[in-house]
Formats: C-alpha cells, sequence, structure tokens
C-alpha cells in the first residue's frame, strides 16, 4: 500500500445527496491518510453495464495498489453478495453483479483473487440493508487501505457473477461492432479497438479503412480538428476504441446514435 | 485536531460557478493539512430547511473533531450573524439563519457552545458583504482546523435562530408524519424513525405496521428488492428513517409526492 | 513547491465521463503528494473565452505556487501548442488558444515566461492525440509539481495567442461595458470594476450612479437583502465587478440578459 492509499468511488448515486460525501467520512474515520478520487457518481441508474465500461475506462490510469470502489447496485440488501477482487496490481469492492465483469477479463491469464465479503467486524457497526456502499464497500476499503489481508474479510469464491460484454466480430472484409458508451461530448464509442483493426491489417492500410453506420460511411482521422464541417467522422479515440463524432457538434444527438446500435469497418483491399 | 483535519462544505453553489474551488484555495492557503470534503453543492437555492435536513443525515458519519461548513444564506451581508457552533464531537460554521437547527437539538442534552464570529482578523482581508463563505467562513474553519481556540472568534451568544422541525404526532393507533425529503433516486423520506414506532410497539410488531399515504395503504420490506413491482412500498432506510419507495422506480414522480405532504404509520393491534 | 503542491483543474469535460477522475490518477501516480482541487468542469464545450474568465475570478484565491491545469481545448492533437505560463507565483498548464489571455494582461508588469511544451519524455508514454489533459498536461503538471525545472519541459516562447477580453470605455458622464458572466443564481457579472468608477468619483459618489440596462435603470446595494423585490438591481460583487441582480431570483432569466449584451454606468455630477 502507497503511504497515502487511493481510493477511488463510482456510483449511480448522483451529487445532489449527501451519500457520497459521508461515504468518504466513513472511510477517514478508519484510514485518515486514504485518498479518496471520485471518478463519477453518474453512472446511469443501476446500469451495470455502463458502470464496468466506465471502470474499465479508468482503473489502469491509477498507481498500482489503489483501491477502486463501484456501487451500482440495484439488489442491495438481497442474496446478492459483497464482493473484492484482488489482482496483481488493483483492488475492487463492490457487489457481485457483474460490475467487474472486464476485470475479470483482464485478469484472465494474471493472478486474481475473489473474496465474499463476511467479516462483519469490519462493516459499520451501524449497518442497514439497503445502503452498502457506506456499511460494507467503504469500512472494508479503509481497512483494506490500512493493510488488513485479503483473506481476513471472507472466503475466496470462484462462482462470482459475470455480464456479457459484446465483442466485435470478423466476417469476411468487415469487422462489425457495436455502440458501447456515449460520452457527455454526444461522440460514440465503439467497442472495436484499434488491435482489432491491426490485427488483420497493417497500421498504414488501418488508416484507409471505411466506417459505416446505418447508410453513411466515413474514414478515420488522426485528430478531432482534422475533419472540420458537420459530417460523421470516426478516430481512434485516447482510449484505444474506434469513435464516431462530430467536429465541435454531437454525433449522438446529429446522427441519432445510441448504445447498442451496430456499426462496422470495411478494410481495404490488401495486395 | 486531528493532523490532517476535515473541513466539509454543503452548499447551494452548484458545480457550474469557481464558487466551491476558491473557497477551498482559501482554506488551503491558510492550513495546507485540511483536507475538504464535499457533502453536496446542489442543496436548492437559499432552502435552509433542506441544508439542515443534509446536514443531519451526514455530520455523524465524520471523525470526531471534523469541521462543518453550511454556506445557504440568502441573508449574506445583512444583520444576520456569522457563527460558530461547538459541541462535544463536531464544529459548524455558517450563517445564523436556522440551518443549524437539527444540531441544537441533537446537542441539547449535551455540550454545545454557539459563538458570534466577530474577529475580523480571521477574515480574508478583502472580505466583502456577497461572498461570506469564502471571507469568513472558509479562513474560520481554517484557523480553527490549525488549533486558534473557538473563543478567539467572538463571544459566545444563546439567542441564536432556529428553524421548526416538524415532528411526528401519535394519536391513537396511528402515528402521523410528512415527506421531509425526495432523494434523487425518487424515495421519499418521512420524518418518522424507527424508534418512534418501537416506542410503541415491539420490533416485530412493528414489521406489520401498515403505511398510508393519500389512499395507498402499504407494508415495511427489509431491503428494495424485496418488494418488486411498480407499487408503493415503505422501508426503514439507511437513516433510521421510514421511507417511501418503488422498486427500481421513482416513487415521488410515479405517486406525486411532494416534501411537505401528510403520511401515517398504522399500529397493529396488540395483544 | 509546498510540501503537498496544489494542483487545480477547469476543464470543459463535465463530470459524467470519468475523464476528470482518470486524469487524477495520472497526477498521482506521478507525485503521491499533489493534492487536486477541481474550480469547475462545466465550462461550457469549448468556451475558451468562458474558461479565461473563471480562471480570472480563481486563481488568485490559492496559495502561492499552485498549478492551475485548464483543458477547454477544441483545437486538441491539431498544430495548437501545449504551453505552460510561470509567472512570478502561480503556473499555468493548457492549451495554447487564449484560454490564458487574462494571465498575461494581469502578468503584463511583472515577471512571466511562457514555455511550449515539447520534451515528450514528461508525457504519458501511450500518449494520443485526443486528450491532451490526461496525456500532456496532467503528468507535466506532476512533474513540474516535484520540482522540474520550467526550462526542462521546451522553448520558451514569445508569440502566444491571446484573445481579446472586452474593456469598459468611458465616454462623457458615462461608462460603456457588457455583461461577461452569468453565474449559476442568474446574477449577471460585468466586466466595470470598482476602479473603473472610483477612477472618476470618489467612493461616495460612487454609490449614487445610476445603472442602466436596456430601458431599466437602477442603482447599486450594499448586499443582496439590501434590495428586497423582483426589480433589477447592482451590486459590486465579492470579486470587485458590478453586477446585476434580483433578490432571490435570476436576474438572467427575468430580465432576458445573455453574455455579450451591453449596459453602461451613468456617473453623478461631480461638483
Amino acid at each position: 500500500m502507497l503511504e497515502e492509499p487511493i481510493i477511488t468511488l463510482t456510483t449511480d448515486f448522483g451529487l445532489k445527496d449527501p451519500f457520497v460525501g459521508l461515504m468518504k467520512g466513513v472511510i477517514l474515520g478508519i484510514n485518515p491518510k486514504a485518498r479518496i478520487i471520485d471518478i463519477t457518481h453518474s453512472v446511469q441508474r443501476h446500469n451495470i453495464y455502463e458502470a464496468s465500461q466506465v471502470l474499465d475506462m479508468s482503473y489502469k490510469f491509477f498507481p498500482t495498489t489503489t483501491l477502486h470502489i463501484v456501487v451500482v447496485d440495484p439488489g442491495v440488501g438481497s442474496n446478492r453478495r459483497p464482493i473484492m477482487v484482488a489482482t496483481d496490481k488493483y483492488y475492487f469492492i463492490g457487489p457481485d453483479n457483474g460490475v467487474f465483469s472486464t476485470i475479470y477479463e483482464d485478469a484472465a491469464s494474471g493472478f486474481m483473487r475473489v473474496f465474499h465479503l463476511t467479516a462483519s467486524h469490519y462493516f459499520l457497526p451501524m449497518s442497514g440493508s439497503t445502503f452498502h456502499g457506506r456499511d460494507i464497500f467503504a469500512p472494508v476499503a479503509a481497512y483494506l487501505s490500512k493493510g488488513v489481508g485479503t483473506d481476513k474479510f471472507g472466503e475466496q469464491i470462484d462462482d462470482y457473477h459475470r455480464i456479457s460484454v459484446p465483442r466485435p466480430v470478423k466476417s469476411g472484409n468487415s469487422i462489425s461492432g457495436e455502440i458501447i458508451a456515449i460520452d457527455s461530448f454526444g461522440n460514440a464509442i465503439t467497442n472495436i479497438k484499434r488491435e482489432d483493426i491491426t490485427a488483420h491489417v497493417s497500421a498504414d492500410s488501418a488508416e484507409r479503412c471505411s466506417i459505416a453506420f446505418n447508410n453513411i460511411e466515413t474514414t478515420m482521422v488522426h485528430y478531432y480538428a482534422e475533419h472540420q464541417g458537420s459530417e460523421l467522422s470516426a478516430i481512434i479515440n485516447s482510449f484505444g476504441n474506434l469513435e464516431l463524432f462530430v467536429f465541435q457538434g454531437s454525433a449522438a444527438d446529429k446522427f441519432h446514435i445510441k448504445i447498442g446500435d451496430r456499426m462496422s469497418v470495411n478494410l481495404p483491399d490488401i495486395q
């Protein structure tokens, strides 16, 4: 652990209510050295898939040993389990509802352990059944950040819950994918990664791919301002994902793009 | 005081303007060791009652000696006084407009002192009359967090302002209460606490109470997912308050519930 | 540098996406001692002028040596340069698109150096061309906060970009100005400073100025509650700017005030 361990928060609580603030109070009451960083509190309510995507975009940019708490938790208080995931670099604390599915995939070839959080002496004494973010996840993360061993919080489990994460599919000269997120600029992020393209063609050829969405065809640029004007354009974004955008506009609004919409990459003919 | 004292902020400033950020600059300029935690900046503009409820929900979850600043302050610059409240565990800094009324009640049987903040050498030198959050409350909290004694900031007073906090009333077999807050999930929080019910019936019987709102009758569950479907349901929430909810929906929207609306608990007949 | 150096963030990213959170991860990965303070993330998208005004209102309230990052950056990835501005008190890191124009004016008579950030070994290794906030500005600020010298990041330049900042104009007995910002309370902030008035009349006379907006004439008060009622009123606000307001209402909504609208101050006749 760092001298001042980092704990991040990703929730669907919004910022109007005091819920996020008092989770921080609970953490600092247990570990006054913790540094708490907000990733976002604006995940769509109860949208486990969106939370998993947000976490996937974010967690690697934090220093090794960072603890990531995720509270998007429609089943709070029911028999869904509170869990902790330990990989070789990070810790994840939250509900066992699939919110860590992309983490399980990333760690597929490496070290990973998942624990069912049952050691209630690490929970908040006034623990209830509707706010595990405050009563279980915050205090467990705080104790973990103080150096309590992962095996002290409960039994290791293997039957943790996964949600399916859509993957691009290659067929002939085409890779078909889908929109997995719309950012607040209205950019539409696809599940097609740079590597999904360069696995089939050289980086040079990749630049000559055409991108199809509905009946629109467009090309890829290197930076947003390279394609000015109001047509749809595409770019490999700063997370390595193919992204549909409109320069200084909202692609999602202008072209009615929604999460789950299909699109495809047409590879150039290769000599 | 903690080595790194905690100062919380509750305001109606919103997050668009830089007002909150620069209050933090003022605090860190005086005490670089302070840790500043946002409770919320989305209190409805000038809603003193809402601010008092938010504070009431939050302050106890922070470590002892935490300093809580509240800036919901329609009378800023007029003759309303800036004050500091010191209890045996916490400090509160803000305007004397009733925003600390629930604190006065909580401290009724314990230690509490209220000070009129007049020692202007602890204020920001460029102090004006429209932004006491920056010019008075932030620097006073910062100096207090450095160990300046509470009695250095001004005279103790006893005539501080209170606003009335609605209390549930028992009549016959019924406890009548009202909605005191709607959270951003649309859950409607009442002023009836678990203890208001268990003062009259056993915990077991309490679970068999019926809850009435308008012409709707419902029952209490232990966790949200226990009552799926779109009807109104009730729960003792994680703050100990009776709360009306709809599973994965907004009770406030669906049943047109507003702050101030009346509701009641009908106690079961006791043998 | 402070033992725990302060880095502020001003962006147009909003708070829904994880972009701000992961910039903080990058900073803490390089300098775990940094304290990161949000000024705002709700600058209107791509509004360089608004960002410059927000920064102008805020930066002086932070301790000397604070590093201010600004990411409002429509030209990211194009040939616009990433820059650092060092004054005798503060550092500013962001795009060379005019966002620091008010800083250049403030520093006109003092020490100031501007550097083109080219030392890519201080950038994030996975650096792309659409997210310089994460890949260039955050890591450069973090290294600078650890004590790396300003001259290590690139060559000093003199041809940095400025945008024009509207100034009030005196003509006869009148000072004409314009609205430069609307805060989230709906107060309309003008570019006329207290000094613009007291340069021509005594402080006492200044209080007898009349303020004209469209066909409305009003006067100045000392604090908001001094002019109750729903008419337009004016005040020198806590930043020293003349401001149009409605007590407990939104002047912008009620009087249809927009950024760029003209207004004027009519000086009293002086004996």
